[in-house]
């Protein structure tokens, strides 16, 4: 990993100014086209039965009666989507999940769809399909799946990581350690060691848009999927694999998205519309209800973690362990290994140590949410630490910055740090005129630290320069947040002109390569990446068609300011010749002018952030209210402010609606209890103090611009940050997210 | 144009097998999705008012009870469309035709365009326009146009290649001269003299899906574009030019086409379906009728033709000229042009001229149609050597076999030919069963050759392998008789894998470089270039990654048969890696791999064709049935026979439809009389024999598999082919096309 930062660009002219959004428009006048907002004619509609047991055994499912039924045109079971995964275990698990095979593992498991031409002929054709269950004992909380003699959701012996090898089933699917030095020994140094052990409650990333697809599969196997994603290449792929096509034979076109946050990253219906459409030959739109949205797509994990910080009096942290047991819903995954991996990322320590346990339940499959993971870890963490600075004495900041990671730290999961932004986001927290002002009655300020690793990957841009000179750039990582503003900006960049004479489209995957999901923020970095090279490819060609206009050698040609410039005493009173000139005789030059680049992105920086919290807990009832809430995250570079700040707000906004109230409650039925916005209560506008952001630009040093991600970051503060605000506002330390009104107030009755 | 013919590859794995149409089974099962099967919500209904004169001063619009109609959201005239074409005369003429200005030049030409919730609100609010014209006197033939006071259709004073330069208006709007040696002195040479005037009545393409197309303008002036067309980019550039906009703000998906053969090359109605969404703030969906499409889309020239062919009894021409007065509609073009350049491309002639007379008169703008303005040529000339060949007393295939152009040839029109399908295709006539099979009472056999230019231009194609190993490729030239088809067989054979591996779909505006039209027989010669090219490149990157993973040199990997291979004693024993090998590495080997090119194809080698007709005349009625009719036709390349059998059927089918009985009729008054099928009469099946089809590759030494392009030729003889067979059966020469049933009696009765 190069560190060399001489190579990443400082000094820009449209790259930070807050250029007008390409979709803002659309989107507000509803003009947008979503996932549900897709047509073909002759389109029928496709529903699916769901399992209203947590776990049963599907003995027989009849579905004659519902194939006669007039307008119904298919009806599909497991059956229908054979397996053809070849020993593929997350292959396997993901077309289990879209429709249970021999079980019904979780309530809202699909175990059956149909194709109708109606929606009210679909539904009932659903109620005339009969399924002979044998409902089996269940078991959703993972401390319970982990213990012995609970009810087993797979078969299955597994190995990973679990030493000594296991012998015979269990829930317990992972286990990982990571860490370094002595931490028994570094315990033994401590003045005072903390303990204490936290669980968070499985929570969804309410996007407001359902999944919904339109799938078009031809009888000779050629199928089209318009569809909402946030990876329309990975739905390709894993659509056509399950459905035994090869990648090219499927057409993916991503619809604008209502918000995925990580669970649009995975496919649930999909494969079951598809299946429908090429049963039915016929196309099929299917759109989930809320209800099949929470009950059946993928959540969070729910966790349980026990934490243990030993400290000096000086406010050297001498040692930190963790363990992190973390259910995966019904497929086994390694989400508490991700928590083990960011638990103390923020902090040089001496000792460290994690352990992570994940285990599978009678629950959904869990999906990412923003830094997936992360948040659960940092609760513990960051609530720990202020309780280690309370004993102390010492203030939170102080205590962090004291042991605050720094470029060569090595991190608590392994690599060694680069240039990074815990440091200075402490220190502007500490500077900052929110963690200095006066609070009211009932008030308390709570701050805490968060970390995300920021991902790369396989990403592909195509430029292409119009005969007018515009230029049009397709995108293969769709835009959740802002990446056609950003990547026009990057080229406008690199090509010398106005933000609004590039024009950004997310391609369909039959018209570009392949793109990894755009998850882990890895959107941004990775396509400006990409979008950065192919510019400066399509700069090369440029010159290169200058050189042949003028008939000079390329290298006296030189880029500047959007045009071509003849350098050299002999060529200097040539006149420059801009991209629409270029463009212009493109036809007499060698063709039509493009760039393309695919990379592999490499070295997508680490991310790092500090929130300050104001909580105002009302004692009679419970009720906590934000009052004041300000982020300071580094950007490494924000190459459109408006959308970072945006990131970093809505990343706030939903950890406060984390902390304080969003939980999946199920009854002891195993079954889902508030499976709509409703009762699953996500923060509305009155719910929200503004949300102050201050963005830092810490260079990544592998990024031409010095770019990070900053999607995921922001999440991972606010449950820590909160419950150390309440700390301070009520006098009671919460470990149990969310920190509800009831368990607040039992907090607070149980302390007086 | 270098002819090295070394370099072009003659021996194939999967180029020239029939392989399954892409399109096939979409399109017999109604799955595909025409100009008019798109839909986005809240979609409006264009529709557009029509000059109901030939010729009209537009003294006064009045839209204000139109405006005022419930449910009407957009009423448009040419004000909502400026002139912002900055002196461009080509595009100032496509926005005057598109939409009339201060006069309606021809009966159908649109004066303004509405924009309503239903098709029955846009037509009330049609006739609510009140519109008060000044009808003006009008002349819709060529010979009419060119007199001295004939009504002047503009005040311009066209000058192009006229001399003495004019100083007054008139409609003679561009003069040429094509040719060499001295015909006079040929013409004294000679032992005959042939001299005969033709006509030809004006036709359309006749494709059975109208123009139809689906408008998206977004207030911040991002503009969609689902439309049927032969040039998705050219419309894109168009319709961005006459609506102010940059072109990559305007993405265009073509749609599946229902035929185009021309008359898809230009803009119609998209400006107008474009500017009601723009107003409207709206959807637009805007379908044209028949009546529309006969009336204000581009059908072909009328024509007069003078041709005089000197000859020696030993069959040596030994002068031939011809002039050709072609109308173009109400909008100069160079109809009349074309028709020199390919009178007499078929021969090698001493002395040779043509001289072409294009003017404007009260009709539509021409288009296209399938190798335009040849065929009328064609038949003239094709007559002529026929009678020629009569006079002497000579077969008419050893005639023209004996004047026939070869390599090496000055061609009437300039440039010297390569290898060329002239000699071949009249040898293989000569030797055919047809030609030398019994004929029935009535009967006569004819036959005639033709010619055309082919084109090539700009071109891109995005080649992408998936990471299963199968391959996408984008294309710019949109299917018309099997780009997809072909550029599949190309990168198969390239790449060296199964056809079924490779898919190819036709891009949208956005995610391509430009491409020129889909026209001139250009779309398999170009894009397979291209597509060649860009497989080669992938190649190249995967020999590089089969290098990486083996660590060795690339100059040690070869590709063969669909695999890198490690070539050298060192490395003999290595498995080949396939492409899917290859694939699943490619994230760590650098990234997603890809092949892309941008040409201009130059080199589109010309094509031949000479065709046999036995045609059976009734005596008493004049009509004339096909009983049997053979295509001869260099292909340079079949890439995939059927196809190319298919468009040998399709040019003859529509040039015996043209030949026999299509015609636009105008009334004295100025309108079309007969603008829908029941009384355009195109061949239905019942009218055509069997077309049988012989293909001849002579390869194009420009193109890496020899291709030539092959859609156009097959339309230019079938008229002077049937003119000779008619002449044969029935004794007498029909000089005046449609040779229908009333013309062919009168001939006969005025030859009693």
């Amino acid at each position: 990993m190069p560190l060399d930062t001489s190579l990443v660009r400082k000094q820009f002219k449209v790259i930070g100014t807050r250029v007008r959004r390409p979709d803002g428009i659309d989107k507000v006048t509803g003009r947008a086209k979503y996932g549900a907002d897709a047509f073909a004619p002759g389109q029928l509609i496709g529903l699916v039965l769901r399992s209203p047991h947590a776990h049963a055994r599907i003995k027989k499912i009849d579905i004659s009666k519902a194939e006669k039924l007039q307008g119904v045109k298919a009806v599909i079971t497991a059956a229908d989507l054979p397996d053809l995964t070849g020993g593929d275990r997350g292959m396997r698990d993901i077309l289990e999940n879209c429709m249970a095979r021999s079980k019904a593992l979780y309530d809202g498991h699909a175990v059956a769809a149909v194709a109708a031409v109606d929606a009210h002929t679909a539904k009932q054709a659903l109620k005339l399909i009969k399924i002979d269950y044998e409902v089996l004992p269940h078991v959703t909380d993972v401390d319970e799946a982990l213990k012995p003699g609970a009810p087993l959701i797979h078969d299955d012996i597994f190995t990973d990581g679990i030493e000594p090898k296991p012998t015979k089933p269990s829930n317990f699917c992972k286990l990982a350690e990571y860490g370094h030095g002595d931490v028994e020994a570094g315990f033994k140094e401590a003045d005072f060691v903390i303990e204490k052990s936290y669980k968070t409650e499985q929570t969804h990333q309410g996007y407001i848009e359902p999944h919904a697809c339109l799938a078009n599969v031809s009888p000779d196997g050629v199928a089209e999927l318009w569809v909402t994603t946030q990876g329309p290449f990975v739905y390709r792929n894993h659509c056509a694999a399950l459905l035994g096509l090869d990648a090219n034979k499927l057409r993916v076109t991503a619809s604008e998205i209502g918000g995925g946050f990580g669970g649009k990253t995975h496919v649930w219906a999909e494969p079951l519309a598809l299946a429908l459409s090429r049963k039915a030959n016929r196309p099929v739109k299917l759109t989930m209800t809320r209800d099949e949205v929470f009950r059946a797509t993928g959540p969070t994990s729910s966790a349980s973690i026990d934490v243990k910080v030993g400290v000096k009096k000086d406010g050297t942290v001498t040692a930190a362990f963790a363990e992190l047991r973390y259910q995966n819903g019904a497929f086994p995954f390694t989400w508490a290994e991700f928590g083990a991996m960011t638990a103390f990322a923020c902090y040089d320590f001496k000792n460290v140590k994690t352990v992570s346990r994940d285990a599978v339940v009678n629950r959904p499959k869990c999906a990412a949410y923003r830094a997936p993971s992360a948040p659960i870890a940092a609760f513990a963490v960051e609530s720990t630490m202020d309780m280690a600075a309370k004993a102390i004495g010492m203030d939170p900041i102080d205590f962090r910055i004291k042991n605050a990671a720094r470029e060569g730290t090595k991190s608590s999961y392994g690599p060694v740090f680069g240039p990074i932004g815990i440091g200075p986001t402490l220190e502007a927290a500490k500077k900052h005129a929110h963690w200095n002002a006066p609070l009211g009655e009932n008030q308390g300020r709570g701050m805490a630290c968060g970390f995300w690793f920021n991902f790369g990957g396989q990403t592909c841009v195509d430029l292409n320069v119009t005969p007018d000179g515009s230029v049009t750039v397709a995108l293969g990582t769709i835009d959740v947040g802002g990446s056609r503003a950003s990547m026009a900006l990057a080229v406008a960049e690199e090509l010398g002109v106005a933000y609004e004479q590039v024009r950004c489209v997310v391609a369909d995957t039959s018209s570009l390569g392949h793109n990894d999901m755009t998850d882990g923020s890895r959107g941004t970095f990775s396509s400006s990446m990409a979008a950065v090279d192919a510019a400066r490819k399509a700069i090369h060609t440029m010159r290169e068609r200058a050189a042949k206009i003028w008939e000079i050698p390329l290298d006296e040609v030189e880029w500047i300011d959007g045009q071509a410039k003849a350098v050299g005493e002999k060529h200097g009173n040539k006149a420059p010749l801009s991209i629409k000139e270029i463009a212009a005789q493109a036809a007499n030059t060698g063709g039509p002018i493009a760039g393309h680049s695919e990379i592999v992105a490499d070295g997508a920086g680490v991310s790092f952030a500090t929130h300050i919290c104001d909580a105002e807990v009302d004692p009679e009832t419970g009720r906590t209210s934000i009052k004041r809430y300000t982020v300071i995250q580094d950007a490494g570079k924000a190459m459109h402010p408006s959308y970072v700040e945006g990131q970093y707000q809505g990343g706030a906004a939903q950890g406060i609606g984390w902390a304080l109230n969003e939980e999946y409650i199920y009854g002891k039925d195993g079954r889902l209890q508030n499976a709509g916005f409703l009762d699953y209560r996500i923060p509305v506008c009155s719910d929200l103090p503004f949300i102050d952001t201050q963005i830092l630009e810490i260079p990544n040093p592998n990024h031409p611009y010095g770019v990070r991600g900053v999607g995921e970051t922001s999440i991972v503060p606010p449950l820590g940050a909160i419950g150390n605000a309440i700390s301070n506002a009520a006098g009671v330390r919460l470990n149990h997210v969310p920190m509800s009104p009831p368990r607040v107030l039992k907090a607070i009755k149980d302390a007086r």
